[in-house]
Parts: structure tokens; sequence; C-alpha cells
């Protein structure tokens, strides 16, 4: 079940074409490690742009939903469902900008803040819990502003309904971010 | 980086000690295969067991809400929220209706019905999704039932809560299997 050490047999993907040439007739084993750095660094890439919109989501979701005070009964703190959108847009704000923060630190000074083990896991839950908190919120308080539509628009259901879609679009961030940190997980387990 | 072929590197763990004993002087190879089988086995079991719980879940949050119908406005149908309730656990059930008599099909007969690698992608997303709108179908119908609690407790309340509750549970079912076939996919694609 041991593959044969010759090479030949895994030639490189052709759609995976960059910049730097790996040298692939150096024997298996090589080859694909670079494979796997170069994969790596695809993922680790993502990782952070999906942060990094994530954490721009939930900055325009807290903000709206933070300067949504119109007075005359339309204030966002009346309504618990708006207070919960504020408040997981804030704990997710915190907790992307942090990642964001940490990630563009380690690729910059390439030293790590947390061992990789325990970063890999950490950055998992925290995504996956943090886009179900988002998604959680959004549909809590999607109920409410589409009751409230019906009597007519005006700011407060407006803004209520763009800081509600900016934490799906948050929500959507996160989830992918969380797809790609559980593949990372998983293939440093086992490999 | 190739490892060397000799024994004695990778000792089985201890913790992993099962009834049918592992061959482990054979080879590094052979043993990781073992631990392998061993391993998809234990996770196949609890990816079952996962979505038999699913379905459990599921098919009480559909009666429950589908049944709670008292006349004099008290009834389900009268609220989107509930109805998005319905409709998800609707979904949930012939979800995971689908998937755990496939399971335990795949299990009994050896056959497959769908392809191995089709099928890892399609129990990912397929839970994955499951879950998400479990959850937000959840979310949504609380802050409505909260509302009418603070009115005084009876049984149209007591039921929508009864069945949002076991929608959650249904979601952390399918959360955990998400998890699980996640893993197995990564690992699939990898190894």
């Amino acid at each position: 079940m041991t593959k044969p050490a010759d090479a030949e047999e895994t030639p490189p993907p052709a759609a995976d074409a960059e910049s730097q040439s790996a040298p692939a007739a150096a024997g298996g084993g090589f080859s694909n490690i670079i494979q796997r750095w170069r994969r790596e660094g695809i993922v680790k890439r993502g990782c952070v742009a999906f942060r990094a919109f994530g954490l721009l989501f939930s900055l325009l979701a807290f903000i709206i939903m933070a300067t949504n005070q119109h007075g005359d009964g339309r204030e966002f703190d009346k309504y618990e469902e708006y207070r919960y959108v504020l408040a997981i847009a804030i704990l997710s704000a915190l907790y992307t900008g942090f990642q964001t923060g940490r990630h563009i630190h380690e690729i910059h000074t390439n030293k790590e803040i947390i061992s990789r083990k325990n970063a890999s896991i950490f950055d998992f839950i925290g995504d996956q819990i943090v886009a179900y908190l988002l998604l959680s919120a959004a549909s809590a308080a999607v109920p409410l502003t589409n009751n409230m539509r019906r009597g007519g628009d005006n700011i407060f259901t407006d803004s209520s309904a763009a800081a509600i879609s900016m934490e799906f679009f948050a929500f959507f961030s996160l989830g992918l971010s969380a797809l790609i940190s559980g593949f990372k997980l998983s293939n440093q387990t086992y490999i």
C-alpha cells in the first residue's frame, strides 16, 4: 500500500500553474510538499480575506444599528431583536478584528502568537460559532422588521433592514471561513 | 521527508483499544490502514447516530407544530414564523430520513447508492445547509413566542416553545453531523 519512490507517477496538476515553478522531477515526496505549501498559501490567504470581509460587514452592521435612533419610539434599543443584532455585531467585529490582525501579523513577521495546533482548533471553533450566532441574530430580527414595514417604510425600518443584511453578509463570510479552517484543521490532524 | 519503512515509530494509540486487535508489528503502512478503518467505522456510526437524532427531533418538531391548532386565533398557520418552523422541520425530516435510510442500507448491504466521493460532498453540504436552516427557523420563531408568553402561557405558546426547542436539538445534531462529514470529506480528499 506504500507508494513506490520513483517520480513520473504524480504529475503536478496543470490547472494549478502559478508563478513559482515547482521542480517536479525531484521525486514524489518533494513535489507533494511543494504542492502542499502552495495550497496552504492559497488557503491562508483565502481565510484572511474572508475574515476581513467578515470584519467589514460586522462593523457596518454595528454602526448602522447603533446609530439607528430617531426618537419618537423609533429606537433600536426598545426591541430585544435589534439589541441581539447589535450585540452579535460587536462580538463578531471583535472576533474577526482579532483574527485578521493575528493572521496579518503572522504572515508579516512569520512568528506565531498561538501555537499552530491550538490556532487551527481555535480558528475553526471560533469561526463556526460566530457564523451560527450571526445567522441566529439576523434571522431573529427579520420578522419584526417585516411586520414594521407593513405599516410603511421609514428611515428606522430601512436602517434595520440594512443592518440585518450586513449581518447576513458577515455570516456568509464567516461560514466560508469556517469551511476553510475546518479543512485546514483536519488536513493538519491527518498528515 | 518520506518515512522509513521500519515499525517501532508509530505505536498504536493506547486509548483506542477496541475488540478487534490490530497486528501492530506488520509495518507502519499496514497499521496506519487498520487505524484508519477503525476510525472510519467509528466516524460512520457517529454520523448515522447524529442523523437519526436529527430525524427524531425534526419529526417531533413537525408533529408538535402541525398539531398546534386550538381555534380562536391560536393557530400556527396565522404566523409566518411558525410556518417557517414547520416548513424547515419537514425539509429536515425528509433529508435526515433519506440520509439515515441510505447509510443503514449501505452498512447492511455494503453497496453504495451514490459513489463514495459524491456521497461525501453531498453529506457535508446537505448537513451544513440543513443545520443553518434549522437554526434560522428556530431563531426567527423565538421572539414571537416570547412576546406571546408575556400575556400568559397557554397550550398554544407551550406547544410552539416545544416545537422550537425540538428544532434547536435537531440543529445541534445536524451541526455535529456536518462537523463529522466535513472531517470525512477532507480526510478523503487528502489521502
